[in-house]
């Protein structure tokens, strides 16, 4: 086991990347030596890290040479194609893209929820979809102690999971309308300044999208319980940073409200933020920069037996993607299960 | 039964009565006279009806001196305060605030839903809560067909419900944000621009807000139904107007998702969005200005028996208030039960 580790970041320029560095960085992670990977348009530039430039590389198979852990994050095509090559240089990779999720030698990690998957890796960990991270996290401690049978999800999901350019078009777009000029549409397929778009991803036949039917498959694969119920409604706010989530459970033997926000209390990762009568409930603005799942305005659903709402919020880029993923890897350091 | 009546609204000059104005027009409502009402911080401002300036006038008990329908919107106090001095001369009154709408001698009405409630009024018609009426109206079919057990709503709020001022803060905070000048906070308890907030009205004690509890009991009024599960979450989100909405439902006999389309496109003030291959579903920018719920994201729930998810969105200051508002003067005129 080595006492600190070459660490690739594939993606480094990218808004999930740039969090990356950030992390490694803020959590005192040992990095021997740090390799900024991008593809070839943006090679060439620099990023920080650790107050020092670092130049972007190409990314190519053979970039892994001596590199214990790579953390991915630069979409699913780039993820299938030079992962291998990572796994083959003797990385582990901890993939932020989709491309391994589903994969049954490839463990959906989050620590605060499942930590023992990492150790049946074979070269590979994924990262879960941020909408889900945030939620299991904030479910595990009722999971544990009463079992959830059922799901319903609505999420409020942020424009930096779409990346740098859905934050540069919301800002721009939000510029035109206050200005009453025209409105560029690129990013998304409609105007996400002052609207609401019910579409995170592209349709499954079923009418759900890729975005809904990942919440369903990640949060039963990271429960290890195939049998649990998810519906999910993801819809794309103009918001720049952070998800928000309502959510509606249905458990399998009866908690009441307090025992729940006596679980958040002591939950790992969770931090309770629910005093109505100060106005104080998780919102983007207070998550934003930070690392915990924030929940609240917990109450009882008496609309059916056993049934609860919560609130959960958490940075998107943070939880939902890096933090998430350097854990991982600090797990990983911790449990001496790296070259 | 006269051909054409007295029209008095009060809250003239507020986002609502300036729609309300706006749609007597536009609806070509029989209006022999229009008397603009409001405090008296108002009065003596001038607003347009029928090309014509027409001078607002302070609220007093004696402002409705031959007037036959009186709509109201200007707040629950103003309309507790007044509506009975409207009622003593001989006007309906079409109430938007909450005011009177638990009372029982208060049909509380929606057109497309429970119209032949106008007919046992006592002088005061209430006008549902926004959120609530674009949510009946879209379930109103499936509810006579199938039946519902169970709605579990998310609310994504424009500000326009809370008036003016709040459309104003949005911009001017967003402006701040864009500028990177100091925002502003003074119309909600935390910045709306760029976040979302779960608190709309007071809390309960039970930690639901007002406006989730008036979903509940709102909807249970107007489908004369006190056994229908209710299980609300509602959220201001930072869009000008057009409130839109998540909702899951449990019907007591099964129904399949082609026939709730067909359902929606013979509904009375439904139009159906649901083409997800070219992009379309119902979205806030698609609705503001127009009178209809707009409908679609029409999908099965396979979490639990007999479910299935829907997108609502409809204009909060149009069909939420003074479409349906106007409606109900329109419904009471054809049934000759004006004076």
């Amino acid at each position: 086991m080595a006492s600190s580790y070459n660490v690739a970041v594939v993606g480094a320029t990218g808004a999930v990347g740039g969090v990356m560095l950030k992390l490694l960085e803020e959590r005192s992670f040992p990095v021997k030596d740090i390799r900024a990977l991008a593809s070839s348009r943006s090679a060439g530039q620099t990023v920080i890290f650790d107050g020092v430039e670092v130049e972007v590389e190409e990314l190519t198979p053979e970039s892994f040479e001596g590199i214990q852990i790579a953390l991915f994050s630069a979409g699913g095509a780039r993820s299938k194609e030079f992962a291998p090559a990572a796994v083959a240089a003797g990385a582990v990779v901890i993939d932020n893209s989709s491309a391994f999720r589903q994969e049954p030698n490839v463990p959906l990690v989050v620590p605060e929820v499942n930590p023992e998957d990492i150790k049946w890796h074979e070269g590979i960990i994924a990262n879960p979809n941020c909408s889900t991270i945030q939620m299991v996290v904030a479910l595990k401690p009722i999971y544990d102690a009463v079992g959830i049978e059922r799901i319903i999800v609505t999420t409020f999901q942020s424009v930096s999971g779409t990346g740098n350019k859905a934050i540069e078009e919301l800002f721009s777009q939000a510029e035109s309308v206050l200005e009453s000029g025209e409105v560029a549409v690129n990013v998304y397929p409609h105007q996400i300044a002052f609207n609401v778009l019910p579409h995170i991803e592209h349709f499954h036949e079923s009418g759900y999208t890729n975005e809904e039917v990942k919440m369903v498959n990640e949060t039963r694969k990271i429960f290890g319980d195939p049998k649990i119920g998810v519906s999910a409604t993801c819809v794309r706010v103009p918001v720049y940073n952070a998800h928000s989530e309502a959510v509606n459970i249905q458990t399998t033997r009866p908690i009441s409200v307090e025992e729940v926000r006596r679980l958040m209390l002591s939950a790992p990762g969770v931090t309770l933020v629910d005093n109505p009568d100060a106005d104080e409930y998780p919102m983007p603005l207070i998550a934003e920069g930070r690392d915990d799942v924030f929940v609240g305005r917990i109450r009882d659903d008496d609309s059916a037996e056993n049934s609860l709402n919560l609130w959960v919020v958490s940075d998107n880029l943070r939880k939902g993607a890096a933090t998430n993923a350097i854990q991982i890897a600090e797990l990983l350091a911790a449990g001496g299960l790296l070259k």
